[in-house]
């Protein structure tokens, strides 16, 4: 069986990547934030300098992703360190996962016009890595300055700039930029790399579809996630692989997006084959994992496993997930409420 | 304005602590899984025991905790490294919060008796944390053995026994025991500590009550997170602050508890006074921290922040919280749609 | 071939443990520091309290031991993490190490006496490893308050006191007992199930024994690190396997001993059967893990791999270990210079 | 006063920088081993490649470095976490120090060109810090190719490409690259950012200069390590300050270099202005902390810290840094035997 989770964050819209604006729908930001406001951040802002800071852009403990990079600057990227060696890897298999991620793919995305062409500059040699770590690296191109005029006036309302400001005394543009949607092209290229280890040492496949946009909420059973495939989500552009509610969703989208607003939704994603007994206790069960790593996304607000939320309104004899052995004498669970974790560890397929 | 977070668990119910069991419901636990089956397991543990495999029971970075113990041994707790020196604790401190978490406090909770009485080893001196680890270990009393005899036959559905023989050869009774509700309380002995921490260094507290038991839903405006306060939520055994809501809640309880059934529930938690810049981008922001903290609970299968699910009904620019200066010349917010943390902080009181 | 390696620390001698003092021999401490200097230090704690402190007592990532307790308090012991199931292990195991680490076991160690009988608490059952956290508590017997009473007025010359109170406000007999040697109990522990793991999974064997004493130097070719046994280690109180040496430190150390002083030594420690290729690049490279280890010791001031200092007297052609082919067709090197480590990994056994 | 420190490594010689070779050394590499042997390594490396591997790009918690990159290939670097916000820093910050770090700069080093151009991709705005991940690239310019041709048949003695192919089952030429001294490019890169916050910070300062070369050992008394200036380590090109030992030292390695050879030697590092109580118990302790940091650096076999191994020449009474208070009513010591360390912390200028 399949183990599911989803967690809720903005499907991309206008605005979704965070580093776009809704800087012009404050009605008047000078009001709001006079420079002397903002001097006077600049001003708390040295002794600030000298705190001892958390420091939070690494990932993993055994397949390691530390990433760099703001929406301004001259690049985003990633180093991955715990890659095994000798495992084919070229630059064109980051691309695809770093495409399907760019903006400016259709119409229900945001305009913004970035062409994300990664290079590998280290641990891979003759298209085989070789252990060592591997950056990656993907170069700015739009730098759309023109648009954040206004930011060094006045913070956008939900966005970064106010708190990136408050923590270290500089302005969005820079800084929080570590909070753009951009910052996510080090995970995406890593992300590529860690599917194609998984596939090839358990076959474990990772699959994720938009399951809600708004109001618009695709039902259970239309979705097969044991025959799911890429192809099937890829097949229109809100990626929701049953084209009725894609097209409903798309509508959805397009209704707020012609206002210049953006509506949230959720992704639903399933892991096949997961090699059973993965993950530890207890504080790192895989549970957890999931869940920091999906609320680290910028915009995202909710995660749930399994039965998630909606398992509140059964009981425990309702929700338990009863064993049973198949035809083939391996032990299965006739239901998936636990999302194919049981205790601290997912069980998989068995 | 506070920051609030819920998460969804099951509430204590007669075997919720996931130590007690559904064993007996399995209609014939031999049939499923016959005794050849489990040798089985075992013979394939040694080739097991040589794999390295990632630990877990360490949580934190400057503020550290490890626990240790399982339901049935010699003792659970914890070591609390990095608790600043000078800071007043006594084991008093801890009881406190651990007599909250403690089973058997009314019909409502599982029947299993414990005495959760902690000491602390290390760290503290007259009265003084030293600012050496802290050990705080709490003796395990019930051991309710034979409760288990038959846990050595069958497996208890959605509970952790299958999933720990699969991974470590051993079964739930002892390396299970670390999916226990027991493992918690070198959690709850820790966090008692850190909230002594945040309070004495930024006034900062946290609260957390159960704002849903089933279908029993608490209605949104019914609890004022400015005011509200611990003896409001201790008024009554579920935890409920609202006196209404918190009746019929036991009611459902008392329900499902009759026939040996549990159910589920959302658990709100709310931070005030939380210091403006808190968290760390981008792996380490608190949601995500937060996430992975609540999600690494036993049975908990959903966490959202702020606005959460519900969230994807709003639009963007209906999301937004937006800045004003207060009469005082503190920017606030008018709404908390973020949960009190917007790009990668969280704001909290202003 | 083995791989060896020397730290240079004091022999346990009358005060080597770093919580026995030699506040005594300050002529007058009081004039050193009067108490009023001590108040002062006091009155400096208060907001030391709320710095962010680095946290220091866990070391390891797969097999990962967090110590707690000082030399006066509850106890000593560790945390465990990572330790794989189902591996036989009892206190008996524990025993054998924690009782060469006593002090008192000789003439020439610490007249301190204490029976460190340690008692595991979690992570084993029935004799065996269940892969959860083996917590180990060794309980303080010997308080010794008497001997400390000065020590609430003086520092004592290179010990604890003087720095902890800096930096924590506290005395060292409280706070500075981290960096008492008995902090190191729980180390041994931990090194006891290690070894067990090591020796079952690759026939690892680690032993170490005293190599100097002051000026007397035990000459190279002495020891064959081919056939070294415990037993020949063992064989005399100052564990130095060749007999006529062994007179010669026990002889040093009785002629400062009864002076009430003491000396230092170097701790050569060898490995056999190290598995061809363990350890990582590049910060977590063998070599720089084990001298962090030993480094960080109580006394120890120097660490050396292979030639150590003394290669700086090869040219880089004479240090080179060449490589041959031997009679069963693998690969070895005809010299060990490079102590078994070569690029970044020990190559071990051939 | 100042604490003192000095680990064994080689001078940069001809072919110190571990990454150029004595390949041309080894009388017949064919024989020792030949291409069947080869092969018969790359067939073991695909089950190598699905082993958890521990990861080791990465030093440091609060203010954290991830290097990466080898000899050969698109460029070296590395990602500094954790750096103050608003701290002004340009490439020619970093040019200084990666200059120094050069090759090819006196006939003393190896004769390889590199011209080690750093660039800043992100972290860093107007010149100022932004408190995000500081990326540094260096490009390679010299591969070199030609001169390890033969490598593809030879391992070369004491190198790690045979340790890189038992471990990885790849040449030293790409995996090996990373114990190749280029792999420092990323660490004297972050090294020149610490070096500028802790100058800001506490007027901290830390100078090493080259105290021996292989038999010219510089005597105690020469450098003052109260007035020592980087000026005058760099007044030659074998950075002793003392003139006349830095002839002899530089006599030395024209002696072994003629013939196409290297040699050992020893620097010392001093840090001055040190802020009391820095460092933390008991793993991490700054003495541990810097053995590790010296040790994992390429060709590096020893460490010592203050006293060192000649500290076992002294007794215990001897050894100790006797305290007083000076003029100023300043708790100081009146020696350093302990380099400044007493207990686990750095008790620094008094």
């Amino acid at each position: 069986m399949a183990s599911s989770l989803s967690s809720k964050q903005f499907v991309r819209g206008p605005r979704s990547d965070g580093g776009a604006g809704f800087g012009f729908h404050v009605s008047d930001p000078r009001k709001l934030f006079p420079p002397t406001l903002h001097i006077s951040f600049r001003r708390t802002a040295p002794p600030r300098k000298l705190q001892v800071q958390a420091v939070g852009s690494t990932f993993g403990n055994f397949f390691r992703v530390t990433t760099f990079g703001e929406s301004h600057g001259g690049g985003v990227g990633c180093i991955i360190d715990g890659c095994p060696p000798r495992i084919p890897l070229t630059e064109a298999d980051l691309q695809v996962d770093l495409d399907r991620r760019r903006p400016g793919q259709s119409r229900i995305t945001t305009p913004r016009k970035e062409t994300d062409t990664c290079r590998i500059y280290s641990g891979v040699t003759e298209g085989l890595t070789t252990g060592s770590p591997i950056m990656v690296k993907v170069p700015n191109t739009d730098q759309r300055g023109h648009d954040y005029k206004e930011m060094s006036i006045a913070y956008r309302p939900s966005h970064a700039d106010a708190t990136y400001d408050f923590k270290y005394g500089v302005r969005s543009v820079q800084g929080g930029g570590r909070s753009s949607a951009r910052e996510t092209i080090g995970r995406v290229a890593a992300g590529a790399v860690a599917k194609k280890i998984i596939k090839a040492f358990s076959g474990t496949e990772v699959l994720a579809y938009v399951s809600q946009v708004h109001n618009v909420v695709l039902s259970e059973g239309l979705v097969n996630h044991e025959t799911l495939s890429l192809e099937e989500i890829e097949s229109n552009i809100v990626r929701c692989p049953d084209p009725e509610y894609a097209e409903k969703m798309i509508a959805a989208i397009d209704a707020v997006r012609v206002r210049g607003d953006s509506i949230g939704g959720v992704v639903t994603c399933i892991a096949r084959n997961v090699p059973r007994g993965l993950g530890s206790p207890v504080f790192d069960k895989l549970e957890a994992e999931l869940a920091r790593a999906c609320m680290s996304l910028p915009a995202t607000k909710g995660f749930e496993f399994g039965s998630g939320f909606a398992g509140t309104l059964l009981t425990g004899s309702e929700h338990n997930d009863e064993f049973y052995i198949d035809k083939n004498g391996r032990i299965r669970t006739r239901t998936n409420r636990s999302g194919g974790i049981q205790g601290e560890y997912l069980m998989g397929k068995s």
